[in-house]
Formats: C-alpha cells, structure tokens, sequence
C-alpha cells in the first residue's frame, strides 16, 4: 500500500506480508480512511490465514481479528469487515485449511470490489447535489486514498466535475494530520479539478463571503440516528454551514452506518499521540510538556445533516428511518444476486 | 526585541538600530500583534530620528512613516501609534533636531508605557467576566509578546487566575502560524497557568462537551460598531460560543478601537505569503502549484460580541455608544491631567 504518511512529498508503496505488519500500518497511519482501513484489515486477516500453521484454529482467527479492531476505535468500517471475514471463516472452517485460505482471500477481494462500486454509486447519487458554479467545501480526505478506489465525498466531487466542470473545491488543511493538504489536494490536482487550500479556522470566513456552495465531507461512522462521526472539525463545518444555510452532506457507504450504534453518543472517540499536535517533521511547536488534547473525531448531530449520500441513495432526515429503508433495499441485493445464480 | 518566530525552541532577542530594521521585523513576524506592532512603529521613528541626518525635515519623517505604515494593513494601533508620533514630530519641530528627537524618544516611551497600563486596567476590568472554575478558551496569541507587557486577554486570564487560581485554559494553536502553540501555550506555562493546546478544529468539540465556559481573544481592529478583526478562526470561534451559549468577549485598548471604521466592512484583511500554509519547517506539506488563500484576520460581527473589555471598562452593546462613551472617558483624562499640573 502506499504509505499516506510521506504524501505529497514522495510516493512510497509498502509491501506487507503479515497481519501484524497491517495493524502497525492501519495505527501509524500508513494507511486511513474509514474504507480504506475496512479493506486493510480485511486483507491482514487473509494474509495471516496464508500464514498460520492451522488457519482452521478459532483461537488463532480470532486473535488476528482482535490485533486488528484494537488498532483504531472510531471507523466502524473496521469492526464491520472483521465481522464479515468471521463469517467466511466459519463457514469455510469445516472444509479445511485450503478452503479457508481461498474463502478469506475472496471475501477481501470482495470487500475491495465492493467499495469500489460502492463509491461509484456515491459519486453517481450525490453529483445531483452539488452546485454548477462557486465553491465546494471538503474537509481531510475522503477520497481515492481513504477507500479502496474512487473515494466518498471525492467521489462525488469526481462524478459531479465530469458532469460539470464548472465549481471549483476548497480543501481546508486537517490539522493535526494535514489530510486536506498533503492527501485531497495531491488526488485533486493529479485530477485537474481546480482546488484552494485553506487553513481549517479560514472556513467561517470563506462562508461569510457567500463564496462556499455546500460542504461535503466523508465519515468514519454514522449512527442509526444520522449523527456523523467524522475527522475532528467537522461538526465546526457542520455548525457554520447552518449559520450560513449552506447544504451539509455526508458521503458513506452503508459499511460506515453503525445501525447498532442508535445516536453518536455511543460513538468512541480515539485520542491520538499529543505529539501529532506538538512536533513538526520532528521540530517541536509547542513548549515541553504542556498538556494536550488530540482527539481525531468528532460527532456532528442529525440535525445540522442536510442529507446522506450512499451508494443506495440519497438519505434525508428523518435519517433513523432513510437509512434503513437503504440498509434494507441493500440486503435485499445478495439475495436477488444469490437467486439469479442459482437459476 | 525577542524573535518570536524562533519561540518556544529558543529566545532570542534581535537588536534593531534603524527604522527600516524595525519594518521588516514587523513585516517577518519577529514581533506581532496589534499593540506590540504600534509600539515597535514609534520606536522605529524614534530611531529613524535619531540616525537621521536632519529629523526636523518633514519629508525625511513622512517617508519613515510610509515605510512602517506599509508593514501590515489590518492593525489599527500601528497608524495610530504612526498618528501620536507624527503630532510629536509637529509639535517639537520648531524647537529644532534635539528636540525633535527627543520628543519622539518621550513619546515612544509614553506609548509603551501607556499600553502596560491599559493591559493592567483591561485585566482588572475584565478578569470579574471569567468563570471561577471550567474552562476558559482563547485563540491566538493576546499576551505579553503581542503588546508592550502583560497582555490583553492574557491580561484578563492572568489576572483573574490571581484572584481566583481554579480555572484552566484552553489555547487554540492558532495556524498557520501557530501563535497558540508557540505563543500563548509558553507565556501560560511561564506563568504557571494550567493550561491545554488543542488544534483550532477542537474547538467545536470542547464546546458541545459543555467544558468551554468562555471565550476571550483580542483585536487587531474593532470597528465603531464593535465589529472584531482579529486572528484568522476568531469569527468561527464566535459563531461556535453563539451556537452554545457561551459568551464571547474581547480584550481591546481603545488604540485598537477605529472610530473611524463603521463597520468591520471597512477593515482591510491581510492576505499573507501562501507557503505559510504549505510548508512547515521549510518542508513541503502540500502539493507544488496548489492554490492557496491566507487570510491572516477575520471580523466577527458585533452581534456575535458579548462584550469589549477596555482600559477604561467592559463595553456591552450597542457597542457604537458604549465604545464612544469610554473614548470621552478616555479623552478627558490627559485634560484632568494637565489640569492638575497647572495648579
């Protein structure tokens, strides 16, 4: 995978070999994004049954799934593509070693094309949504990096610009990781689409101006309710888009909607090392030992929701009942497919 | 003057000897903020003065102002303090060059001094507004490096933690140029003060947390209105204290106050070097040829304003009365004063 950590300076692809190499790639932000992180784990927990003397061993399955979900708490995505690698696991347990091995590697490749497809339909549902002309507003990066290919909230933006190459985007920066500026601003200038970037506090003035359209953004995880767990600065976005009237959506895939989580307040919070806010390229910013907090996320509330985009449709509040009217209509999809097979 | 650029890592003091050096220090940031930039302006002319070949020529002093006026446009002190010295160079321009050069020394001076006492009597004016207990949120750097000493917000934090030593603070880092971090983080500490840094999209978060009892930042310029220019993030904080009922309030000299401005419409905003955003430590952190737009200052509107503390008392709206009324205060004291002296 390409390590996001030296962007934009230098592309450098890693090679991963085991499970436990992919958990330190997905903690020190080798790799990110909520997708991204789903699909990563996925391919640690086949990489590892390649490896184990007896990948039929629950014991040793399940602490290569714990190794993983310990690596980062708030992206649901993770916790989800665990749980539907156990599922291949146990249903190819009884066939043996070999059966798991292939079970595994498919379900990851599955996982992989899906997300694909996934933000496709994003991009082709949420285009509608954005303006013709003026400014689109994106926070961090929801994009071709944070996914398996493509991207959420980028990938509506690429849809949308094929269609109308006539807005323009805003990045703001994403401290402290710098997201926006060293990740979406790298994909949306390899994609020609023409991009500004901002410090994260230039956003309420960009809005006052009247100069911003609508914000989209992407989430690590959204609770049944429609509350948004999403990079820390969001629900500031959130707030200042509704004191302006500006649309707020949110690109997900279905993989990112926790429908057992029912408001954001379930939602955990990963704080990050303090010096992530502290040193710079290794130069220290800020005095020694002053006290920090780092929290990655946020949770912005239903309400300041405009709409959510999946790659099912467009979700409108009432979110609690949109979505799982879309989580429904995309259960219903295997089966018809497993049906079609069948015949 | 102490490099602030080079803080928290090392404290060096830079000495300046012509008034050129002094404009470029307050073009490159070695000193900033509102009050600290009026106060190096007339020490720059004291010092123009005191090289030049003949300090009575009004064009030879015209030009130094010129030079200093076009170090930073958003800083209302900095023509002000331009304004003081230039009624010092009329007035003692008769009596020939000592005089000339002394009375620009005398008023420098009085300048600097002038602006510790007023931090002193914003502290005390302002310090009964904090909260005894929770958290109390700033931005930016208002301490005793953005003035002549002690600060204006941070005069208002220092001397309430005095009084009542059971609050904490919260520092926003502040970028691109992280003043909050670098700054304000190491005064507080010096201070013993408790205090924690958080990037400035953190805010948001604390506040719907319910910890952030209020916000005091300072000012480069307040309009006639009470309309705030200050650090880029400033009106975001404003709208986010608004959204969750916290007040807001400013620390503001009345050198800061432009009676003359109407309305924050009529500040103009500093728009600074791009590579402030998209490189740290001389390392790139964004892609080459990315656009970039660096607003250095916003303007909080009036209504978003819970109050202005000044050196002669807290202005509560309408500030366009309240601020006009302290200003009289303000004017009739150098009257009273040489009153008494006559008698």
């Amino acid at each position: 995978m390409i390590d996001q950590r030296l962007l934009p300076r230098r592309e450098v692809y890693r090679v991963l070999r085991t499970y436990e190499q992919v958990a330190r790639a997905i903690e020190t932000m080798v790799v990110r994004g909520a997708p991204a992180i789903g699909v990563s784990a996925a391919f640690g927990i086949a990489l590892g049954a390649r490896k184990a003397a007896d990948p039929t061993s629950r014991s040793t399955f399940e602490r290569m799934c714990r190794r993983l979900a310990a690596t980062r708490p708030t992206a649901v995505n993770l916790f989800w593509a665990i749980a539907r690698m156990r599922r291949a696991f146990e249903s190819s347990r009884a066939r043996g070693p070999e059966a798991v091995r292939e079970a595994l590697l498919r379900e990851a490749l599955a996982i992989q094309e899906e997300d694909i497809a996934a933000n496709l339909a994003i991009g082709r549902h949420g285009a509608p949504l954005l303006p013709r002309t003026g400014l689109v507003l994106t926070h961090c990066n929801a994009g071709a990096l944070a996914t398996a290919g493509y991207g959420t909230a980028l990938g509506v933006i690429r849809t949308a610009y094929e269609r109308h190459p006539t807005f323009e985007v805003v990045v703001t920066e994403t401290r402290p990781f710098l997201q926006g500026a060293r990740l979406t601003a790298w994909e949306l200038r390899k994609d020609r689409i023409p991009t500004t970037l901002v410090v994260d506090s230039a956003a309420g003035l960009l809005m006052r101006q009247g100069r911003i359209r609508c914000v989209i953004v992407g989430t690590d995880r959204t609770a049944a309710n429609g509350d948004v767990a999403n990079k820390i600065g969001t629900y500031t976005l959130a707030v200042l888009a509704r004191e302006h009237g500006i649309p707020f959506y949110v690109a997900a895939p279905l993989s990112s909607v926790d429908f057992e989580c029912e408001t954001g307040r379930d939602i955990p919070i990963e704080e990050r090392d303090p010096q992530e806010v502290t040193r710079f390229a290794d130069r220290p910013v800020a005095p020694d030992g002053i006290r920090v907090e780092n929290p990655a996320f946020d949770v912005t509330p239903h309400e300041l929701v405009t709409a959510i985009v999946t790659e099912r449709g467009v979700a409108r509040p009432p979110f609690r009942t949109s979505l799982r009217r879309l989580l429904r209509a995309e259960r219903e999809r295997p089966r018809l497919r497993a049906r079609a097979g069948a015949r």
